[in-house]
């Protein structure tokens, strides 16, 4: 395992985007496999709700998938929610993604995605300006976020409630005059109330992945619209008129419950649809 | 019953944000039991997709009564879904609507809402470019969508998919110089996919009524925050936290199920929730 590695605020290697900001962390500390280089890269935060919704956690491993595929490092805090699946979805990509802790570097918190925490060191990095040994504490998790922001040209808010974490995120990332986006969501959804209410201040609606990537200047990878078969094409049709449970998604198609199985399988390993919480959506 | 009206484009009583349209009709027929002067107070047009969602009709449902509640004339289409929910949202409220027709005067379609077209006759109007025996075609609907949009200053869409002819009506409000707001939803959902690319193009998101009436310099409502039961109270937080049918939130809320049906309907008929399609979410 690599060592761990210091990085201070004056060095050559410390990520430029970070020292810009107004209260660039003094030192940080890297752990994982992945090169210095991958934190002055073309980042993207996506950050979000710990107590998310199905909706919110689906979108997030699809935009970390979609975004990670086309060359972005996903950022994220290694949080429950929107963080975690944001990280497992670039890791599903096969992309490098970063997480920025809230405490000690040699920690692993919270300790439920420490499996997640081992996967993203193998090609990533876990980072944080805190040494070895200090202990996670409320109080840590703002200034973290402003690591999560500074190391990135736009942060993309997945789901929030109003007063949020997340939005210290965005807050922060306007502050520096980043790009702020967030995910539209049903006005009728406390969980997204915070990212609503970040529209109606002005931040930009991610409805796709390209909504971001353009911000960037790439192009997203080529559409996963090659054929399916004809149960798959049956079960798409239905999704994109909203999300479903695979019970509720076979009764509206009316098709067999276990050539639908094989076929929800297929979609998902394309990356089509994605499911979260046993209800099934089209991947963004 | 009231005779049908005619009102010439020249007429000192034409709607005067209607006549100062691009194209405005030469000629207008009323019907119903509302005023000449409904037609020129303050209006706002709420419109969306006729085969809608279950979110999507609750949504319209709840604007079109605090929007009237609150003193606007509600203009609407009469179609299925969005427009019928909007109209009869008005109505709850005691308030006057306006439906304009994309065919004669004096037919009733939808047949369907012939009955809506009653009740809506009995203090609003029923509008039409059209004169009595005029069939629907399905070209004269973008026509009236122009009607619909130069009625109002601000068009409110609150779902539709992409190429639904509520962009149409935006598109018209738009090249008017008239407020265009969105109501956001979910990415992956189809019904949503019109909504949200307008709040790409910069439409104002609305999440709340609060959101149209102050392009009005109007205030809502007192907001119905007054307290409710303990049963109602367990029911409106799970509620907030997203949709669900009245079972799931019975389960979900641990509340006993004789006494949730009471509490459901006392929140009803507050306007605290909406229910459509057995879904109960809270109002907006």
């Amino acid at each position: 395992m690599r060592a761990i590695r210091r990085l201070g605020l004056g060095d050559a290697a410390f990520p430029p985007l970070l020292a810009a900001i107004h209260d660039p962390p003094p030192q940080l500390f890297l752990r994982g496999g992945g090169e210095v280089e991958l934190l002055a890269g073309p980042a993207v935060a996506v950050v979000g709700a710990r107590s998310c919704s199905a909706y919110g956690r689906s979108v997030a491993r699809s935009l970390g998938r979609e975004l990670a595929a086309a060359g972005l490092v996903v950022v994220s805090g290694l949080a429950r929610g929107i963080d975690g699946e944001a990280h497992r979805g670039a890791l599903e990509a096969g992309g490098a993604t970063v997480a920025v802790l809230g405490c000690g570097i040699d920690r692993d918190y919270p300790a439920a995605h420490a499996e997640l925490a081992r996967r993203i060191r193998e090609r990533g990095l876990v980072v944080s300006e805190y040494e070895p040994g200090v202990e996670p504490a409320p109080w840590r998790f703002p200034a973290r976020n402003r690591i999560i922001a500074g190391l990135c040209a736009a942060t993309v808010v997945v789901e929030a409630r109003e007063r949020s974490g997340a939005l210290i995120t965005a807050d922060f990332a306007l502050e520096e005059g980043r790009d702020v986006l967030a995910v539209p969501g049903e006005i009728t959804s406390a969980l997204s109330a915070g990212t609503n209410a970040l529209l109606r201040l002005g931040a930009a609606p991610v409805t796709r992945a390209e909504d971001v990537l353009e911000l960037y200047g790439l192009v997203p990878e080529p559409a996963q619209t090659g054929p399916v078969g004809p149960v798959a094409a049956a079960l798409l049709e239905r999704l994109e008129e909203g999300a479903l449970t695979a019970d509720e998604l076979v009764r509206a198609a009316g098709v067999d419950p276990a050539q639908a199985s094989a076929a929800l399988l297929e979609l998902e390993l394309a990356g089509r649809v994605a499911v979260a919480d046993g209800v099934y959506r089209v991947a963004v």
